[in-house]
This record gives C-alpha cells, structure tokens and sequence, in this order.
C-alpha cells in the first residue's frame, strides 16, 4: 500500500478503504509516513470530506494507536460525556456528581484546556488540596465506591490523533467535519468509554457558528459510537452567550455547587439536566426521559447530587473547608470591576466569543500550552441576554488580578454588549438532540 | 505575513496577492517554510485553483528564485520552444536546425528526460562526441556565429520549482493546470527567453489527456507568457499515436536528420513545420504564416536547414562520420524484431502510452533519475493509425539489445494495436494554435 495513492483517491472523492485508512495512521505514528504526505491527505479529507463509514474506521483506527483504557474492572456502564467547548461551560461538575448519585459510575478522565478557561481540571485545581492523578487501582476503587472519580488524562491516549492535531493546527485543516469528529471520539473511546453523551455547542463562542454545521458534526459523531458499538447521543446547545453566570476556574466550581444546592443559574440547571437524562438513558439506568427527569430531580433535592460531589473531592484530596469558602478565596485573590449598561433597553447580546477572550486575557485560560492560569480570575454576570436593564445597572463584575490587564479586557467585554429599545426574544438553550438514524 | 493565513485564504478559494505568492516561494526555498504546510497550500491550489495573474506571479517568483541566464549577448530575439512530452516527440531536431537557417538564433538549453525515451540532450548525445557542456562564452559565440547551440541545463535554474516539483511529485500535486503551467514557464523564463512557443500535446499519450485540458494549460501559459512580456504561441497537437515513425534516441535522430533532407514522416514534417513557423513569428523574422513556411520550405529544399544541423553537431563535437553512417551503428547495437499484424484491417490504435512504455522497458528511457539509458534500442513503425494492414505484415520493428527484455515488451506493443474491418479516419495532428487573447 502506498501513500502517494492513498492521497490519489481521496483527492478524487473515492472513499478509502479500512485497510487504507489502517495503514495510514499506522505508518504514521511510527513515523515512516512524512508530514507533508499526511497534509496534503489531510487538505484532499477537507475538501472531500469522508463517509461515516471512512470517519468511523479513522476514529478506531486513531483510538488503537496508543494506550486503550481498560474500564472493565468498573461495574456497570460507564458513560463519557464531551462537550466541544463553550465559555461558562461547566456542566461536568454539575452532571457528574448527579448522575452518579444515581448510580450511573462516572469515570472521568479531562484534559486541561486551550482557551478561555482551563479544562474541568484545571476548574477542579482551582481547589486547593484537588489531586487529579491517581493510580488507575485508586481510580477503579473510587469509581466502585463512591461513583465518581476525576482524573487526568494519563498515559498515551490516541497519538494519532495529538500528531494529526499538531499538523492540522499549522496547516489550516482544523475545520473539517470528519477530523473533528474523529479526534473527539477517538479519545473518548481510548479512554474506555461504553457510551457516550456529546454536548456539541452552536454559536458565536462555539466553534461550530451555525446549526447546520453542528448538526453535521453531530450525526457524524454519533454516528461512529454507534458504528464503534457505544450508544451516542448529542445534544446540540447555544453558545451565543456564555452558559450560567460565572467563567473562570473557582467561580465555575463555585456556580456548580450553587446548583447542586439547588440555587444556580436557571440555563445552566437545564442543560444539565438534558445532559444528564441522556447519560442515564445510554447508561441504562432507565429509559424514560420523564423517569430519568424524575431522578435528577430527586438527586438534587435531596441533596445527595451534592453529597456525591463533597465525598468526590474530599476523596481527591480537596480541602472542604475551602469549598465551603470558595466565595471568600476569591474575593480574598481578586479585585472587582463593575461593568454597567451604557444604556437602557434589552440585552441583545453578550457575544460568548470576545467575553471568552476577554477571561483569557484576564488570566484564567491559556493562550498557550502549558501556559500558567490564574484560577481565581473571571467575570461573573448579573445580567443575560433578554434581560431589561437601566443606564448604569450592573451587567457583570469583572474579577482581576492585576490592573494592567483590566483595561483591554474592559474594552473587549464593552463591545461584547449590545442594548437595543425593543424587547429581545429569549434564546433557545436547546437546539436538538441527535439520536441514531 | 504567515504561511498558515495564505493556506487558509487559498483553501477559501480567495486570491493571494503577489507580496503572498513572493513570500511563500522565497520562504520556502530558503527553508523557512515547512513542506507540511507547502503540501497543504499545493492541494488547496489543486482544488481552488489560481487566477492567471496569481499563476504569472507564481511563475515570476520562481524564475527569480535562482539564477537567470542573459542571453542579452546574443543578438536578436531568443525563441524558445517547449514541448509537454510524447512519444517519438523528436521535433527540436527539426525544428531547431530549421528555424536557425531562416535567420533565428536558437540559443536551447535542454533537459534529460525521465519517461519513455530521453531528452534532446539524451537523444544527441547517442551520437560519439557531442558535447552538451559548453561554457557560456561558447555558447554565445556559437549561437552568434552559427545560429545554434543546445546545451544540458546548468545552474541553478528556477530552485523553487525544482523543490515543489520533488514535493508535488509524492503528494498527488502534479496535474493542477497552474502549476504545470508555472513550472514548465519559469524554467523557460530563467533560462532567457525572450519569446516562447509551446507544443501541448493531448491524447493517450500526453498528460493532457482531453482537448479541454490541453486547451486549458495553453492558454493559461500564454497568459502568463504575455503577462510577463514574452511573446508566448501554444500549438496543440495530437499524441494518440507516436509522432513519426522512429522512437529511442539515436534512432530519433536518424528520423530528424531524414525530414531535413525531405525524406521524414510526414506527421512529423507538417508538426516541426508549424512550430517553426510560429517561432519564426514571435521571432519577428516574418508576421505572416504564408512567408513563415515559404521560409521553412526554403530552408529544407536548398539544404540549409540539413547544413546547419551538420555545421551545430560538428561545433559541438559529434562525429560527423558516425551521424552518416547511424543506421548502420544502430545495427551494429542491436537486434530486430518484427511485430506482424495479427488481423486483417485498419489500424484504428497504436496507444502512445504503452508504446512509450515499451521502449522505456527496452532501456530508451528512465524510469528512475539518474538511470542510464541505451542510446539504440527503440521502436520503428512501417504502418500507422488509419493504415490498412494484411495479416503478417510488419507493423513495426523492436531493435533491442536483451532478448529477457524483448519478452514484455512485445506483449505491450501488442496489446497497443488495435485493428478493425472498418476504414478508420486519419487523426488530425494540430488541433489549435493558441495566441494571445
């Protein structure tokens, strides 16, 4: 089998083979494939595209090429769930806790993050005392346990996919619909998922902008679990405004626990609880969507979605005393600027993007790999989209650490906000929810 | 300016401008710009495609990439002439000599060849002696004093194209229309044209294997020809069947040496006659075809074109005894072997192609750069497309030199032929001659 070929007959729109697509990745890795032989096939896949046939052959093909999970020792079905990333998107540290104590086992295994903000990790590092690495025996026992355990990506998961991503990151073929999705399942099945539940974001701060793209890239993931044998669902939800109120690592931690107490933002409690519905109907624990309704609701009230979440963390070595002080940490980490309305009228944007820029700028999220975050930095709003507001009410408070910073991060945040006279339809939080065809 | 942004604005089928055609070349002939992200802009091109004015750009920028020869030592205008390869394509031998005794000088540089037979420098270097390497101060003074020189290519002629022709070569890049177009036109430029006519050959044999496309590369070559003030003509011509009868080089040039004395083929008469005339246009020596051809029967009727031959291989250094006594040094070399008709009928097929890849199986050609080749062995055809033929007559002889050779070959040779009851139109040879819109 040659390469040179193999970049033929994608370039002609021919479907490639799972031989082919074997080979490839496979060579590859091992490094007798060039670069510049894997970008060109890659440019050939962007603007040819690949079947969900080719798509999903890449995607195991890419999830055996490195270390695979072995989550067997967990009893049970254990379900993943990936978001493609949102600003505010802290739905993990709501939805785990819930669905475990539901009993669904929540293995999880995060990345930290490029961009606005750190991964769930970093989020949970935001609390003094978090340790995400355990041993993978520690990991199981927790797991069996208590139900729920957060850890590190470990080990050496999909290098297929870190070495392609690295090359399409420097040769402009990230935007490719089958890439993406293949990436993204590639890891999940690694990791030793059985099924999984895919928030796909759609709008300004999302990376798919429209929601004919992100259902695109939702019927072709949850195409691949399915052709892999894992029950998949996506959720498709807006992300033209951030999600809840607060972004940045310790005051998302903080959101979440405000709604596990049954006290947080109302957009954030729904999409959690979509989100956790569908992990306890691939996860088997019922397969009513009312029932399953039923039991997040029970989890919350009766506090025990929060006990999970306590037990958790302390079992992970976070301090409790300063989580149940995260607000004060904060405040005692960061200075405050209040943002106010410009002008009367209703809230017609708060453009995720630039506000997601902005709290990278501010400190809490990477420009770069390896680059230090602030976990204490963020914005918190007080207002959303839709809402009514006077000239000079507060929309967010801006919490910084160094002054220098604040000013661009002011100008950005300002552009961010459109007012206009007339009142505003409120968004859609929910656009679709993609089961197999 | 960044590589990545010019990837991603050809990927979006924008427009680059020349300050990102001139970047991207010198960039990455100094070394600068990874192949990874070259290869990603070269299939990106073969999709979207690159205007006329990009395309003389891309062209201009690799001409300057290296070094640039001056003919300005010679006087008058120096015509070039370029052929985009076929089978039995030995017309630079007629039209050369042709062209210099009606008054042009032709100053060549010519390559070795991979494919099925050699360059022009292979073909007159099967004559004992010549000499390919002269010095520039010999070549001026020839051209000045004899009316033409052809050399092997020296120098650093147009490096970024050397580089991306070895990258296009092993990433499924070679067959997009500006690129091809560019390649060949820079070299040309380089190498001091003043003017150029091109002979784009279409057909089974040829790279370009419809009009269309055929059409599309002339004229995309005369555009950038005129862009970059060459008087540029693209003559089409056919290559379904081998032009002439003789393949391989030293008989090539036998053939060559027969149509200046008025005793060649006549496809390959009426094709060298056409292209003479159009150099002797762009080369301002008449601009009326009717002249041009009173000046090229002129040429071959009193001997001059035949003496200027004689006189431009003995400055060069070619034993004058060997080239009238060829034939017999061909013997000499090889074997023959006849290949009969093996039906009654038309011959409606002699596939250039595989007949090309005969002779390269005979040792005529290089499969591989740098291979050697045997200057005798080749192909010569008593019968042609449209022929009528009996059973067991010759349709051509195999002059090889090693009987494990001859097996395959014959078998390709055969499978070439194809013959049927009915009466078969002759081809046309020249299909269009393309000039400046």
């Amino acid at each position: 089998m040659d390469m040179y070929d193999v970049i033929t007959r994608k370039k002609l729109g021919e479907e490639l083979s799972k031989d082919e697509i074997d080979f490839f990745i496979k060579e590859y890795v091992k490094g007798d494939i060039p670069d510049y032989q894997m970008s060109a096939l890659l440019m050939a896949i962007f603007f040819k595209g690949m079947s969900y046939r080719e798509t999903a052959d890449l995607t195991a093909a890419m999830a055996a090429s490195g270390e695979q999970i072995d989550l067997t020792a967990i009893k049970g079905i254990k379900v993943d769930k990936h978001s493609t990333g949102g600003v505010g998107d802290k739905t993990t540290l709501v939805v785990a806790p819930i669905v475990a104590a539901c009993g669904l086992p929540v293995a999880k295994m995060s990345g930290r993050g490029l961009g606005h903000t750190g991964g769930t990790i970093d989020k949970l590092e935001a609390i003094k005392g978090y340790n995400s690495e355990l041993t993978t025996e520690q990991f199981v026992k927790q797991v069996n346990d208590y139900k729920l355990a957060i850890v590190g990506q470990t080990g050496n998961l999909a290098p297929a996919d870190k070495k392609l991503y690295a090359l399409r990151d420097v040769t402009s073929t990230v935007d490719s619909i089958p890439l993406i999705a293949s990436s993204i399942m590639s890891k999940k099945i690694a990791a030793g998922a059985d099924a999984i539940v895919l928030d796909v974001k759609v709008g300004n701060g999302a990376f798919m902008k429209s929601l004919a793209e992100a259902e695109e890239l939702a019927n072709c993931m949850v195409s691949i679990g399915e052709a892999l044998n894992r029950r998949t669902i996506a959720v498709i939800s807006d992300m033209e405004q951030p999600l809840g109120s607060a972004i940045g690592n310790a005051n998302e931690v903080l959101e979440a626990i405000r709604v596990l107490q049954g006290n947080g933002p109302e957009d954030l409690l729904e999409l959690s609880k979509v989100l956790a519905a569908q992990m306890l109907i691939v996860g088997e624990k019922t397969s009513s969507t009312v029932d399953a309704y039923k039991l997040i609701d029970n989890a919350i009230n009766t506090g025990e979605a929060l006990d999970t979440f306590y037990k958790f963390l302390e079992m992970q070595g976070a301090n409790i005393n300063d989580i149940d002080n995260l607000e004060q940490v904060i405040s005692n980490n960061t200075e405050r600027f209040k943002i106010c309305a410009l002008a009367t009228g209703y809230i017609s944007e708060l453009a995720a993007e630039q506000i997601g820029r902005a709290t990278m700028l501010l400190g809490a999220g990477r420009a770069v790999k390896d680059a230090n975050i602030n976990p204490f930095v963020g914005v918190i709003f007080h207002k959303k989209a839709g809402d009514y507001v006077k000239t000079g009410d507060t929309i967010c408070e801006v919490r910084y650490s160094e002054e220098i910073q604040l000013q661009s991060v002011v100008s950005v945040i300002n552009n961010a906000i459109k007012i206009t006279k007339n009142v505003v339809q409120s968004q859609k939080l929910i656009h679709k929810i993609i089961t197999k065809k």
